[in-house]
């Protein structure tokens, strides 16, 4: 007789989801529990009673991380689990708070099982991943893998004028250096897929094999403001007509280059934005993302074309690269082994990118490293309305406890 | 033998501009003289005693509206040039005060020449023209005119929630209703061109035939916000993207109306407006002038076509008129009495509409109105860098003081 597999409580799962909501509620049924603030604090404390309370030892790192261990057997690098319990302005009930709530139903269900493990289980909670706050996203895991530096982040202000740092102190979650994570046997994260793909595709589990490079550029385009009613059009250096000239021959030339490109201008901004003057500037973002570096250098090469387009009509073309990051593989061993405890659950699943950012990104460059998606419903995140169906969310912890379970028996 | 023409003159119109600047003169030798402000005040007191020295009658209407009467020898409405001593933010040292000097220069010109009027001669200055503190332009002509509502006028506030009403009494210009003009034997504005045409053809006067006809438009182009990295471009509603389709196709459609209809999207407006975040929405202005009504209505056919475009990429499109005015046509006689004063004075010159609003559109429905204007360099306007040459603003001062001669000898 084949065994029962071991799966995770999905209420209570769905009632610890529920109750981290609670920290920062909408009156629509969303989140805002912005990095540092009142909401994480309380977030925070409420993590860290639960892990006290399954025997947890909890520690904190100098960046805010909290660090809960379930000892193992052995004195071994631990498996990790986690994500974030910070949001957006206005956020979900699932982005980040799902990878944290998933490590802590594991170690549930591991507790409640009397299951000792080999080596130890923590789970951990990244400050700001978001940037919502402070700028920039995935902060801490970004200073923890080095990508960051300490001094230049923990003098990051928000809008207020309040310091990282000296936030991070006000909440009392500022702890030591040594207690920073510096190896583990794996690195997991649940979380939602913020994107529109497993739900087309009708799939319940993304194994998310990279974080896609990415590219970001500004683009200035600059004309002339002259009386809209007095001023012919041959004679006009309209910025906002050039700039639609080149974002046509963009989309042409980008849509040409290969199926899985995205490619958004998000940020506009027209000067002197007032309807009786042509616009004598327009500033625009474009940014890009695929995983094959050559198909995001082929991007940079229609960006630059811009300045010396043929539909200038008397402006000029000022293109800026504010940032570009590589394509982040994940560990290959990881990701076989989370398509292994999928297939064994029986869950319908599919091999995917994450075109959005993810702590994971920056722990895969010294942790083994792989990350777990769960449909999310519409492809909506940050927004009130993010949802991802209650029973999607415990197969993607069932996912995680099977793997966590996979690791623990080799 | 042939008479000698009087003429203005000229340095003392220069002088008399540049005393007008120093109410108001920026670092860049702009004027900032937003109407009813202290350097407004100071302005105006200085136009005022200027008429008085000159042996005119200084009236005050209740609009703050001033008329300074030369009398005539005969009781008759008057002749009346004018314009207005406001000017925008940074904006320069010609629009509008150059048609009140230039009143000022032809009563001088009179005076000193011995020459007592038939008819009464009057300079006025019209409140409010440019509307850069209290929205509407043109304002109290405006009310004059009937266009306006006073009480709604006087309740208009600036961005210092002042109203309208209370900065006309807390400056002293506020008077009489009584002191309304109401009647004219002619109402003649000289005017910066404000656009690149004489300048461009290399002619000092413009007669201006009429003020054009425009229409105003605001479009919502309504897509959704999704991840800029997680959603596949197929899946996208990208409220950006059809707003520049929306606009190839409009562009395209209005280039082939006719080649003296003018078309600007000056406003523009993305949201969120995050680099990555695909917008959901954008707000754009197209406003569209011409003289002929009828190209007009196939703007505005080709505007109501946005709705049913074949580009919308899944996002919803709304058009909601703003605005629009009919092309305003000028006093015929006035308009020849022009050109034979310019043709008699020997300037080049053409007859010409304006694309730009002026009090003159307003007066033009009760008194037998036309307007002068002389080059502008560059054709710019609204800026400190705003400038005519002097030669140019003397002829046009001729040109006005030819044709009130003209009138006079009638």
């Amino acid at each position: 007789m084949k065994k029962q597999k071991l799966v995770i409580n999905g209420m209570r799962l769905k009632e610890s989801l529920e109750k981290f909501a609670d920290f920062g509620r909408t009156e629509n049924n969303g989140v805002t529990r912005l990095s540092l603030t009142e909401e994480d604090r309380l977030a925070r404390d409420y993590f860290c009673l639960c892990c006290k309370e399954l025997g947890m030892n909890v520690t904190i790192d100098d960046l805010g991380n909290i660090y809960a261990v379930l000892e193992g057997k052995e004195k071994r690098p631990p498996i990790v689990m986690g994500s974030h319990l910070d949001s957006v302005k206005k956020g979900g009930r699932f982005d980040g708070v799902l990878g944290v709530a998933a490590g802590l139903e594991v170690v549930r269900t591991l507790v409640e099982n009397g299951i000792e493990p080999r080596i130890p289980i923590m789970i951990v909670n990244f400050t700001n991943e978001e940037g919502a706050r402070f700028e920039p996203s995935m902060m801490s895991s970004g200073i923890l893998s080095g990508k960051f530096d300490k001094t230049t982040m923990f003098n990051k202000i928000d809008s207020d004028g309040i310091k990282f740092g000296d936030a991070l102190q006000s909440i009392g979650y500022s702890g030591n250096i040594e207690s920073r994570l510096d190896e583990a046997e794996a690195f997991l994260e649940l979380h939602i897929e913020q994107g529109p793909i497993l739900e087309t595709e009708s799939l319940s589990i993304g194994v998310v094999e990279c974080v896609l490079g990415m590219v970001c550029y500004e683009i200035e385009v600059t004309g002339e403001s002259d009386h809209a009613g007095t001023t012919p059009m041959e004679m006009r250096k309209d910025a906002f007509f050039t700039t639609n000239n080149i974002i046509m021959k963009a989309r042409q030339a980008l849509s040409a280059l290969d199926q899985d490109l995205v490619y958004t201008i998000g940020r506009v901004n027209v000067f002197p934005n007032i309807h009786t003057v042509i616009p004598n500037k327009v500033v625009f973002s474009i940014e890009s993302r695929h995983k094959d570096p050559e198909v995001i250098k082929q991007v940079e090469e229609i960006i630059h074309g811009f300045s010396s387009s043929s539909v200038k009509e008397g402006c000029e073309i000022k293109t800026t690269k504010l940032w570009n990051r590589d394509t982040v593989w994940f560990n290959e061993n990881i990701c076989d082994l989370i398509q292994q405890s999928t297939e064994s659950l029986g869950y319908s699943y599919k091999r995917m990118v994450s075109g959005a950012g993810h702590d994971a990104q920056f722990m895969a460059s010294y942790l083994p490293t792989a990350m777990v998606f769960v449909p999310s419903i519409n492809g909506k995140s940050h927004v009130e309305s993010e949802c991802t169906e209650w029973e999607d969310c415990e197969k993607g912890v069932n996912v995680i406890l099977e793997t966590v379970l996979t690791i623990l028996s080799n």
